[in-house]
């Protein structure tokens, strides 16, 4: 049984939420709220020491988990599932799961911090600057995904990393997803996988399906 | 033979220097530079989409790869080095590689870009925050260090994604890796292993403006 440490349904936590309901390992939900003081409570920490959500406990192995693509790549390992084996086509996985992990994620999360936490430093130089980098990725998956269903071929824990994101870029960054043909075609068939279906419930709210 | 694609000595490319230097797997190094119309050449793109260094093309086997962390593995199960096989170990490595992939890197990178590239950008609410993050990643990472040589016990892929960050903490970030006890023993430990100490001719010049 698998204790997966989400609060809200941020597309990190989303990953996890993908990738629990497409290899259906058992698991249990608990939501992880600061204390009164402000701070988590040291069993949390200990698990995730960075204080962040999502973290996974395997309390089959004793394995806790923190960091989404260490998270997605334990739980591809443990089912052996949506990580191929054999090393090249294995490192293209890894390509493009790095590539979400050090690029998109994080300038999603510096244009979401700067645009709704704390808009006041939010000069004219960022806006641009991120919104660059975010059509130039555009521009790069939907040119990976000429031809193909799936980043890698066959449908992996790239994927899942990088669809939450893609998912809500019209909303964040208003990049419009239709303007890139694969791009767009891929977001609409992950969309369409039942195990996406499933945890919509729990989706950040976004411009549908 | 791998062809390692690099221009400045950048910490990401740094990562991919000590990882050759450590393994001692045969290569040669190509400078990247763009072009007179400010591009890349298109054979440089097709192995790094995204126009970044580090890049390796492995003649060997025809894989291309980019993005540090992605070449960090590749080179990892190549070599049989610096990640363990069981599942659970080398998940423990996973996870503090993908905590510089997405956290350290990145925020030095931003840091890096508001000091030094675009400073007119930079409001009075940028500076603590980049530094009060990284001020947070020294206390956990002192505290991962305490009483083992390195993050994941052996010498890892984690160890030398956070090296080189690490070492140019103080000229960056004005953080004084030397306030902590764990973290700057682990620096010096690494800083003099012979590969290390092979690459510092190529080590980034961090001092000036």
């Amino acid at each position: 049984m698998i204790t997966f440490y989400r609060n809200t349904a941020s597309p990190n936590v989303q990953k996890i939420s993908l990738m629990l309901a497409e290899t259906r390992i058992p698991h249990e939900v608990q939501s992880v709220d600061r204390g009164p003081d402000g701070t988590f409570a040291p069993s949390f920490l200990a698990i995730s020491p960075n204080a962040t959500v999502p973290a996974i406990l395997d309390r089959d192995s004793g394995m806790s988990v923190f960091e989404s693509g260490a998270i997605l790549y334990y739980l591809a390992e443990k089912s052996g599932q949506f990580l191929p084996t054999g090393l090249g086509p294995r490192t293209e996985v890894m390509k493009w799961l790095m590539f979400e992990v050090a690029n998109v994620g994080p300038v999603m999360g510096e244009l979401y911090h700067y645009l709704l936490i704390e808009s006041q430093a939010m000069t004219e130089c960022h806006l641009p600057r991120y919104r660059d980098k975010l059509t130039r990725y555009c521009t790069l998956l939907d040119h990976q995904l000429e031809g193909q269903r799936y980043l890698c071929g066959e449908y992996s824990i790239a994927d899942i990393a990088l669809y939450p994101w893609c998912d809500i870029l019209e909303d964040i960054a208003e990049i419009h997803v239709g303007d890139y043909a694969n791009l767009s075609r891929w977001v609409a068939t992950i969309g369409a996988r039942p195990a996406t279906q499933a945890t919509h419930t729990t989706r950040p709210v976004t411009a549908g399906p």
